[in-house]
């Protein structure tokens, strides 16, 4: 017997919508057909996603004229290039400004979609489907879309908000086990920014996470959207605290770019960025190093990576964080910790100390 | 001794932003300076522009740190590879969000800055300073921004205002006859669509205007530009009323795209698409012979063509005018008149009649 699933809002007036959490929700029309509000959907999926779930998805799409569009795999393919791809399908097909797009898969399908619909006849709506944890806990929700470039990531996008956002647990199931605990990376962040309880939480459940206990997986899901849908909600163009989601981020950003886009995970990028934010904190003298090692442990718990890997030198590192959104008349603004659950974004640290952060010990991905 | 300029205002709320037309505004800095809250600007031109003017609105920059990027020129190079020049030149020089853009250019510069502006970190300010007529009557205002598609012209973008436009009448002086002429396609638009003493006062003024006297181009920019400001205050996003401004379009850019861009001028596919929205008008019964009569008169006066360039099918344009954004459902809507200055957007006609407008005598261009 199928509960119901979990129901959350983000509330942005106008562009308010649902989160639906739960157990075999793809396929399922009511979840889908009250927020198309036109006869052509296209379906935005990858070549890994698609041979999984489309044909469960289009069996709830019956009411509507549906064409399909599958992109490379990868975030070494969210780019402009391919993303042109998108709006080739669209145009081949003759869909008109009220189609609806709908993107499943992982943050990159979901950003490259939700980009494609903000653009395409200068906008129309679309909907998340997200069948990775991190995004479904992190990128199908609160509406920043956008592609990558050469010189910097999600450097081009645009806020467009999701119709709905369905987040269908049973597809963690097919998930590779490291692209679980790059989820997991983002579900550690919400903690460590604003959520004791939820960081307590989570240590003590690393096992029924690590073995795809639903219930836990389901919790973990629901407190991390509760956690973004309220942060968005207060500040939805990151004029002020949204910033703080970005904890782990632009050490992150500077990790993905350096290597290459597609050799390092987002999600343990951002894990080895919020070691390194622990880090610089505890330099400043903000954290102890008993803090530090209890966020290390966790993420080290969770399969996750925690040091720059090898072949990154300190100097592209900062060259690549001075290029980050939240760089503003050239000071590189961080988000670091004054304690666990409490993240600031701040310009006020020393250069010595990040340098010292920067040049920490080297390891291996894996 | 110099006169102030006419000033407009385009009134959108908290997105409202001034119109400056008048003599020698480049490189004054009271008309850039204060919509400028960055430190950092970026001015974006083509190869024929800057040589000519780039210079001078330089000089109203002084205050700012000024980088450039000098794209192509052409309606060829409007799409999303010549694009991310702009992008590189703004990850390059690591302008951040509080960079702000200026378009110093034809329509083609003008839309492409914009798109990269509303996409540019998610959004960074822009401004207009538009150095052809049709840029100066049309696509500077208003927020319609995006580049073209190989399937179809402005099918990628995005809405975003500027924080001011400034149009200098004397950059008039350098434009060529044939630029001059369509960018009067679109000043006689405005007359067709919903003001009958304008249209009347063009009529009048075709020497004035054709040879470029000052105090003529100022008043057919300003009242151009009044038009356009009220139709865009009362629908910024085209939900309605505003989609009337494509009057001669949908026809327009069937032929732009059917001849392949920068064959045949924006403002040249605009005034056949008129005259062949005033043929099938007459073909309703709706107008009389008389009234097409008048307004083909005026357009060839202007020097602009009305009739079909030859070598394009009738059916080749009918498929590229079903890649319009005002298409609904499969329906092309067409913006067709009822009279002179009293247009109307409808499926109210008969296919058949739209096949022999379509179906109507082929000329050369020139």
């Amino acid at each position: 017997m199928n509960q119901s699933p979990i129901k959350l809002n983000v509330d942005l007036g106008k562009r308010s919508y649902p989160i639906f959490i739960g157990r075999d929700l793809l396929g399922k029309a009511e979840y889908l057909a009250p927020y198309i509000r036109s006869s052509r959907v296209m379906v935005v999926s990858n070549e890994t996603v698609a041979p999984l779930y489309l044909e469960k998805t289009l069996a709830g799409l019956t009411d509507f004229q549906v064409e399909t569009v599958i992109l490379p795999d990868g975030e070494q393919y969210k780019n402009l290039e391919v993303l042109n791809q998108v709006f080739d399908g669209l145009l081949r097909t003759h869909c008109d400004r009220r189609t609806t797009l709908i993107a499943l898969g992982g943050g990159v399908v979901g950003d490259m979609t939700g980009f494609a619909a903000a653009c395409y006849q200068r906008g129309v709506p679309f909907i998340q489907i997200p069948t990775t944890l991190l995004a479904q806990v992190d990128s199908s929700v609160g509406g920043k879309t956008g592609v990558n470039h050469a010189l910097g990531k999600n450097m081009i996008g645009a806020f467009h908000q999701p119709q709905v956002v369905l987040c269908d647990t049973d597809t963690l199931n097919t998930l590779e086990d490291r692209q679980l605990s790059a989820g997991l990376a983002e579900v550690v962040k919400y903690g460590l920014i604003r959520d004791l309880a939820f960081f307590d939480w989570l240590e003590q459940n690393v096992d029924a996470l690590l073995s795809r206990d639903p219930d836990a997986l389901a919790y973990a899901i629901e407190r991390s959207c509760q956690n973004k849908a309220d942060v968005v909600a207060e500040d939805e163009l990151e004029g002020g605290v949204r910033a703080l989601l970005n904890l782990g981020h632009t050490f992150g950003h500077s990790i993905e770019t350096g290597l290459g886009y597609g050799q390092c995970l987002h999600g343990e990028a951002v894990a080895i960025g919020m070691y390194l934010a622990a880090d610089l904190s505890q330099r400043l003298g903000w954290i102890s190093a008993s803090v530090v090692h209890r966020i290390e442990t966790l993420l080290e718990k969770l399969h996750l990576p925690v040091r720059i890997p090898e072949g990154l030198d300190s100097q592209t590192m900062l060259d690549l964080m001075k290029v980050d959104k939240k760089v503003l008349d050239g000071q590189v603004r961080l988000v670091l910790q004054k304690s666990i659950a409490q993240a600031v974004l701040t310009t006020d640290y020393d250069a010595d100390l990040l340098h010292k952060t920067l040049a920490t010990e080297r390891r291996p991905l894996f």
